[in-house]
This record gives C-alpha cells, sequence and structure tokens, in this order.
C-alpha cells in the first residue's frame, strides 16, 4: 500500500513537472475536478470510479479508488456488491483484479 | 426506443427458449439477482451499471440502465455527472456514445 | 445476410486492390492461413475464432465465423456452449452480441 | 458523410447547451486542444488520433479522424501505412473497421 | 507456478468466505458449470477459454486455462495454433502475453 | 531497462524456435515490415505504434516504441504530446501506464 503511493505520488510529480504538459496537467485537473460533490456526492462518484475501473481492469486505478472508497465510508458489504456488478458486467476476466482488490481492501481495513 | 425494446425482448425470448442453454440462462438470472436492492440501493447499482456500461462502450447496455435510471428518479443533473465520470475513465472514445445516450435519455424525459 | 456477405466482399475486394496494400495483404493472407488444417482441426478453428471474436465483441467476425461454424457442421447445442464460455468470459456486455448472433445463426439454420 | 456530420454537430450542441455540463465540456475543449499545433504538427497528430481511434474500434471516431486527416492532405499511400498499423497492433478484429474507413475515404476524395 | 497457484487459492478462499458475497460466489459457481463435459468436451472448451483469456489479454486467466489443457493432454503443436488464432485475432498487444505464456506452457511439460 | 530486453529477446528467441509456430513467425515478420520507411517515415511509424500501444494499455509494447522512439531522435516535448493524445482518447486508465511511460523516457535519456 505504502509503495503502491509512494510510486504514485512520485510519477505523478514527475508528470506535473516535466516540460510541454498542458494537456496532461488539465487531464489531471479535470479528474479532480470530477470527483468533487455535485449533483452526486462523492461516495457514489467514487463507486462509479471504482466499478469503472475494474470492468477495465486498472489495478493501479481500482487501488486509487477503494483507497477513497474506504475513506468515505463504503462498507464491505457495500463493497461486495460493487465487486458483484464489476464482475457480471465485465465477466470473470474481472476475477483476478477482484482478488487484489479484495487483498487491498482487507489491508485498508485492517490499516 | 420501442424498436430497441422489442428486438431486446424478442431475441431474449428467443435465448431462453433455445435448446443447451443453462448457462447463458443463469447468466440472465444472475443479471436480474445483481441488481436487486441490497446494502446498495437499486438506484446507486444501476448507476454502477450505467457508467460500466459506457466505458465498455455498449450502446444496448447503455440504454438498457438509462431507462432503469430514468424509472428510478435519476435526474439530469446527475445523469450528466454519470457521464462526466465515464468519459474522463474512458477517454474521448467513449463520447460517440454520450451523443447517443442525451438523444434517448431525451427521448425517455419527453416520453 | 446477404447485405453483409454483399459489402464485406467489396470492401475486401477494395482493400485488395488499393495503391500501397502490402501490409493489409499480407495481414488477409495470413488470416486465411491462421484457420486452415494443422495440429487443430479447422472446426476447431473456427470455433476459436468465433469465442475470440465473441469476446471482442465483433459483430462483423462474429458472423464470418458463425456462417463457417455452420459449414463445418457445429450443432446448436455445440453452438450455445460457445455462446455461454463467451458471456462468461467477457460478461454480460456479450449479451447484445449474442442476441445478434442467436438471430444470425437461426437464419443461417433455416437458409 | 453528412447524415454524420449533422447528427454529430447537432448531439454535440445538445451535450455542450445541457445543465450541469462542466465535465463534459472541459472534455471537449480539451479534445480542441490536444490536437493543435505543437511540438508535434497537427498532420500528425491527427494521425495519432486515428491510429488510437481505430485499434480502440471507435468507428465514429474514426470518421472524425479521417476527415482532418483529408483536409490536412494526407495521401491514401499514407493513409494505407496508418491501416497496416492499426491492423498490426490491434489485430483482424479492426477489419470490419478498416474496410468501413476505406469506404469513408474514397467518398472524402471523390467528394 | 506455485506461487501462482497458492495465491490464487488464498483469495479465491477469502472470496469465497467473504460477507454478503452471493453474486461472486454464483459466478465462481458458474464459472465451474461452464467448463464441464457438454455438446463440447472439456478439452475444446479449455481451448476456448484460453483464446478468450488471450486476446482480452488476462495473464492469470491464461495461465488456469493454459494448466487446465496441460492436464488435458493438449499438444505443443496444438498450442502453438491457439497462440497462432489469438495473436491474429487481438493483434500484436497479445504477444508479450504470448511469451509469458509459453514460458508458462514450458514449465508446465517440464514439470 | 535490460531486465525487460533480456526476457523479451530470450522469450522472442525460444517463440521462433518453437515447434509449429508458422502463424507466428510470420506475425513476428510482418510486425517489421510494418515499421520500415515507407509513405510515411519510421519516425512517425513509431509514434502511432507508441500511441496504439499507450490506449490498448500494454506496458511492453509501450516501452518497445519507446526505445525506438528514442533512438530515432523523438524529443522529450513530443514525447509529452503523444502522452496528451493517449490520455485524452484513452481516457485517465491509460495515467497508470504513463506514470510507467515516462520513468522509463526518463531512464532513456539518462542512458
Amino acid at each position: 500500500m505504502n509503495a503502491f503511493n509512494e510510486y504514485r505520488e512520485m510519477m505523478n510529480d514527475r508528470l506535473l513537472s516535466a516540460e510541454n504538459n498542458k494537456i496532461i496537467k488539465r487531464i489531471f485537473n479535470l479528474d479532480t475536478n470530477t470527483y468533487l460533490e455535485g449533483a452526486l456526492d462523492v461516495r457514489t462518484k467514487e463507486m462509479l470510479g471504482l466499478v469503472a475501473s475494474m470492468v477495465l481492469r486498472c489495478d493501479d486505478c481500482i487501488k486509487y479508488h477503494l483507497q477513497k472508497c474506504h475513506e468515505l465510508g463504503v462498507s464491505t458489504e457495500e463493497m461486495m456488491e460493487i465487486f458483484g456488478v464489476a464482475n457480471l458486467v465485465g465477466g470473470t476476466i474481472v476475477i483476478p483484479h477482484t482478488r487484489r482488490a479484495l487483498e487491498f481492501w482487507e489491508e485498508l481495513k485492517s490499516a
């Protein structure tokens, strides 16, 4: 968990300080804005971001949204239903990502 | 909208009455169960199903979940934020599906 | 079915007679060779091509392999199990393609 | 070609005038900015956008970038090599999109 | 190979004993049923599962089906033709997965 | 970087010396031919290969094309714009691959 966050932050910093990075910077900025409180609350938006990341099978994105969901008080019962939607819609190729997601989630819960 | 629903129902009926269709039948059954009220309410689950369908770019799945979201009282303001998450996470290849989704959504609202 | 085959052949001809099309031509040629009798028989290979096309959700590719499977004597019972694997591995986003596949398959059977 | 452009513009207008569309608007704006002249010229960027759209198999995105490439003087010889890269990297599931792309391209050339 | 199987089993156990896991459990159960002897034999089904996993580029799924194929007596000659179909249909982005698949396959053969 | 190249070469050699590998061999051969100088120069083609690899999220393919781009004198300013197109078209799921791409790119520049 720490290794993941440290690498993520280090490389985000390098992307945000790289030369000629206007587009990347604006995508990062948009990313922040998309998950802000709005007509939908932050919690719902993070669950949306998580299920999208799961069906697209992006482990790093999954970890990021799992952390956010944990901070926002999503319960394990709720999480299991998000896993259910992702595995139903995305198929059994989502299972390996669900294994890693559960491991990370339990790490978050016990931290 | 009607053409979509009629074709969908007709072919679902044919799949459910085809010979040797045990697995397909169980997937259909599971599909129904996944979106039932649980730790998450039906409305949130349908929004999860919609965003998953959008990033995976499945127009028919999008239409189905748009109808469900409409029945469950999702507002246009909320819908636009779901579109936002889908287009951010899935990229501009989701835009053509968002155009068709908005058209279908407005059809639902004015029906 | 006829419209599909005619458009497919017309545009394949245009691709194969276009200028500077060496790579495309070789991909077409490789495509033919990949499905020839080998350690695996043609029937198995066409089933492999079909399931790959289904999970990648390419309707035109699905129709092509359905025709080949039909010519090679794949039964409806066998076809339903291929549909089963595709929907399990690829998830419910494969269902709309399965609806169209069944319609095309039944058209082939009754032709 | 006209039908495609008219529908595209009509629905883009509706998306840009919809309520609560901040994120979508910014994505559209970013889309414009990404393809502006920079360290890479516009022509190269449109070719990059095209190949990305082809391997992700988005027909509407392909048509859009084909128009831009045509306006910017990309030759048929060059286009065939872009098709080659897309079909090599993305596999034969890109072929049906290449058939439609060639048809649209020839329509552009003869317009 | 052992590390892969141990992690896979450990996390599957945790998923199957997690609270509120009805949907996940049923997907696991369906997964088992889909690959049982039917109109198609188990061997063909495992080859279908493998090619689907390869074009969807899921290394863990690939490893699982490679083990099954090995147990069921699929020969290296046959395996190479499955690799051929997967790389043709899915494109050169499947090559890195094919490299890892061959390594795992040779490990299985020499075990 | 060295570990990546060594593993890649070792497994490519094994694929190219495996029994019954005609199709794989021809795909490798086609891969070489697709990126040769033609109507488009090698540099443009490698940029096309890179952006295709990024939106399809294949880290190994990305690394390979980054090396080629580096050898062909693509500047960091240009690279950042390729990253921009990939992240715009492919969405924020491309960001984790962009982090790893930037790290590899900086390694190449400082080597």
